[in-house]
């Protein structure tokens, strides 16, 4: 689908803007909220989609509340004139999760960015939903403690939590939603609920708070977070492993996993993405399949299961295995990994990137990136693949030249095989990006008309007016 | 309340059975399901709750489905006359789960006990609803992997998922919602969805996995898990440990997590549970408060982690800690430990047993513990406490005699006064026993009227003729 069409199918949902009602809450929320009520089309568009192929849809205002009460507040006024609302983090979701297809007030999050306490003795601590993870690891760093889902991106926890989302060390810690204890949430009626209590387990009734994570700000409001914390490890083992196919590398991922190594991370760059991350980073590896991986643990323990991965790799014709303990070693590795979209962008300066990941088992894994490699030569494209294959999941950075309407119309074919392909092999359209609009199309081929159904008649239980992020994942119409 | 009271409130729900309807159900059923639908009063009764305080309330009639095709027609008969559906393991549920106050069609899933098929590259399987934990560990014992949610009961892994129940290896593995990929349901219109994928994470639209986890049969009828699985263990050690007090053992737990130490079980035994467990299992422990535990790794890191847990131990005043790694040795104390309800039975013959469970932030649970002890001398009660510390998770097996009156009041403030414990404490009315009809009455204290008319629009959303196990969870009046 080529991006025009893509903007046009975004805004033929079942709702239009009714200026009128816009303006009436906009001059409420001035009066109450002064300067934090903003109107000007810069800061609109800044908290529209900026990032990749989704277009900027604005919101026609954008807020900054300070506390519960006060989103509590602008929720009430939105229902009553129904007028949409979009709550806003930093803007680094892929999907077009921060649009405002139908206009309305976007909630940044700015203000709400304060790490409220830390329970040491039950690991978790409580959050305001607009902290970003590197300031809260900053700020835990004298607890011993950290928080440990990184999806590289420095997103803030609300829209992490409210995007399921994961990253490298998600083989080892989970998800977000393993990791979030209770979250104090707005719903569509203007109540505040705790999803749960602190307690870190319960089978007292629905799991909301699992409903809440993943569901993107179409069910709920999220203003506070109790999140699970783990100890800093005592030693932490890196290394970099080339292999001499892809199917290599997989195959030691699962055998690692299989044996129970407590692997850390564990991520596949293919030859490609290694070619980008030595010219951006300065490296010098081998331009093959290459596995970043990363044991915690104890000095005896990293050392020991180091050397385990060290024998399966070698035993598939992988290595050699170089692993280091130094942090600044460490860093350098992991930077370079951090660094793999921009290394990847690097390839094509001046070429658009449009980021997307699927999921499938592990066991098809090798043949859902090779699959994939053979549909980009096909297509002629250029897209270097990065996955947390300890997951069995992989993102593509498709490098297009947005100038070039045929090279578009290819890219687009590739995104719609990448989807089959992960779909055909028991996989999901997205692992981690969520759905956003950009992923809707998928979701009756994922999930079958049934389960959809019972997604809209959640969506229309709690949201009935169809106010909370209208447009994003489930279709109403 | 008394038991007889309770009986009473549990049928004051918003309907009746109809007899005619029931009546027309039940002779379709007969026509189709032959002798696999059953309506002997002996049969009915054996599938109303048989265990603890809740009186029975047997279904109307017993039907034995064998393919998930057989449970949607029953469901689509069920619903065109408004007639209820209980699904049914083996009934080791402690909450009155599976009875049926309005009467209606119970589902017992006995002939539906198949492994379909192993993933060993994807560590997973897929299970029919009605194997129990322990057959399923028979079945998988060759391929060097294990399932390993241990409720101490043999229950079925449909009633597991459904009661998001977990147990002593929870700290290390998780509980139910932590090791379900997806699940088949059939839902209460008749539509069979699959909650999910089976790629190990997804961040694709709502979690209908975690919505239908605990959700005891009020929401979907599950028909097929797919279930995480883990490498058995190279090595397994085990001990015990005794404490001068309950205060200092559950410092030791705390120590424990907090430096990363992956202990895989951590249970605490009260003084009273050791002299019963004594008696009962013909140990010689000292009576005094007690940690069971056990670690699982490699040779080296069970070794490293049983001795980073004695050090902890010894700092705090408690041990010695004697550990083994031979299986005999530790079969024997974990057969202990799971007789443990047997053993606290057998303080009082003759005597019934009401089991419950609460669960609190771990920094709370001594003191959670030590009142909830104070207040079983006040009242001068017989209430062992056994506890999955690791989670903040403890239970209380009250042994009453029942011809008592002033005694079954007695143990009834005590239930009250344990949750409201918890609840002060941010904690929750249960920790892995579920709501069934026992703990509905706590709901709303828990989650707040908010959250509690969150969780009935959900389920008036999926289930609006409130056929699926009505009168359990939320009341809906």
């Amino acid at each position: 689908m080529a991006v025009a069409e893509f903007a046009a199918s975004t805004t033929s949902q079942d709702r239009r803007r009714d200026p009128a009602a816009v303006e009436k809450v906009i001059t409420q929320l001035a009066a109450v909220f002064g300067n934090r009520l903003v109107t000007s089309l810069a800061v609109r568009e800044q908290h529209g989609n900026t990032l990749t192929w989704v277009p900027n849809q604005p919101p026609d205002a954008v807020v900054f509340p300070h506390s519960t009460e006060e989103v509590q507040r602008i929720v009430r006024l939105c229902a009553a004139h129904d007028v949409p609302i979009i709550p806003f983090g930093v803007g680094t979701s892929l999907e077009g999760h921060v649009n405002a297809p139908f206009g309305g007030i976007t909630l940044d999050f700015r203000d709400m960015n304060k790490l409220l306490t830390v329970h040491a003795e039950d690991l978790d601590c409580v959050v305001q939903p607009g902290i970003t993870r590197k300031a809260l690891n900053e700020q835990l760093r004298d607890t011993g403690l950290f928080f440990p889902i990184d999806p590289g991106a420095d997103a803030t926890l609300g829209g992490m939590a409210a995007t399921r989302c994961s990253g490298t060390n998600a083989v080892r810690y989970g998800t977000m939603k393993d990791v979030v204890l209770t979250m104090k949430t707005v719903l569509a009626n203007g109540e505040v609920i705790d999803t749960a209590r602190r307690a870190k387990k319960s089978a007292a009734g629905y799991d909301l708070t699992r409903l809440m994570i993943g569901s993107e700000g179409t069910l709920g409001i999220i203003t506070e977070l109790t999140l699970k914390l783990f100890g800093i490890p005592e030693a932490v083992a890196s290394g970099v492993c080339p292999f001499p196919s892809v199917d290599a590398a997989c195959k030691a991922t699962i055998l690692t996993i299989q044996s129970g190594i407590p692997v850390a991370r564990i991520e596949l760059l293919d030859a490609l993405q290694i070619k980008a991350s030595n010219n951006y980073s300065k490296l010098t590896l081998p331009e093959v399949p290459t596995l970043f991986v990363e044991f915690h643990g104890s000095d005896a323990g990293v050392a020991e299961q180091s050397e385990r991965f060290g024998e399966i790799v070698a035993d598939l014709g992988g290595g050699p295995f170089d692993w280091a303990t130094k942090p600044e070693d460490r860093s350098r590795l992991w930077q370079a990994r951090h660094d793999g979209y921009w290394a990847g962008r690097s390839l094509r300066p001046g070429a658009s990137a449009f980021a997307t990941d699927v999921c499938v088992p592990i066991s098809r894994l090798a043949e859902c990136v090779t699959a994939t490699q053979a549909a980009i030569a096909e297509l002629k494209l250029v897209a270097p693949i990065l996955g947390h294959v300890g997951d069995g999941n992989f993102h593509l950075s498709l490098l297009v030249d947005m100038t070039d309407a045929d090279e578009v119309r290819r890219a687009g074919i590739l995104m719609e095989r990448l989807v089959e392909l992960a779909l055909s092999m028991d996989g999901t359209c997205t692992g981690e990006h969520g759905v956003g609009q950009g992923k809707m199309k998928y979701l009756k081929a994922e999930h079958g008309a049934a389960a959809l159904a019972a997604m809209a008649a959640i969506k229309r239980a709690l949201d009935p007016q169809n106010i909370f992020n209208p447009g994003k994942i489930v279709p109403l119409s």
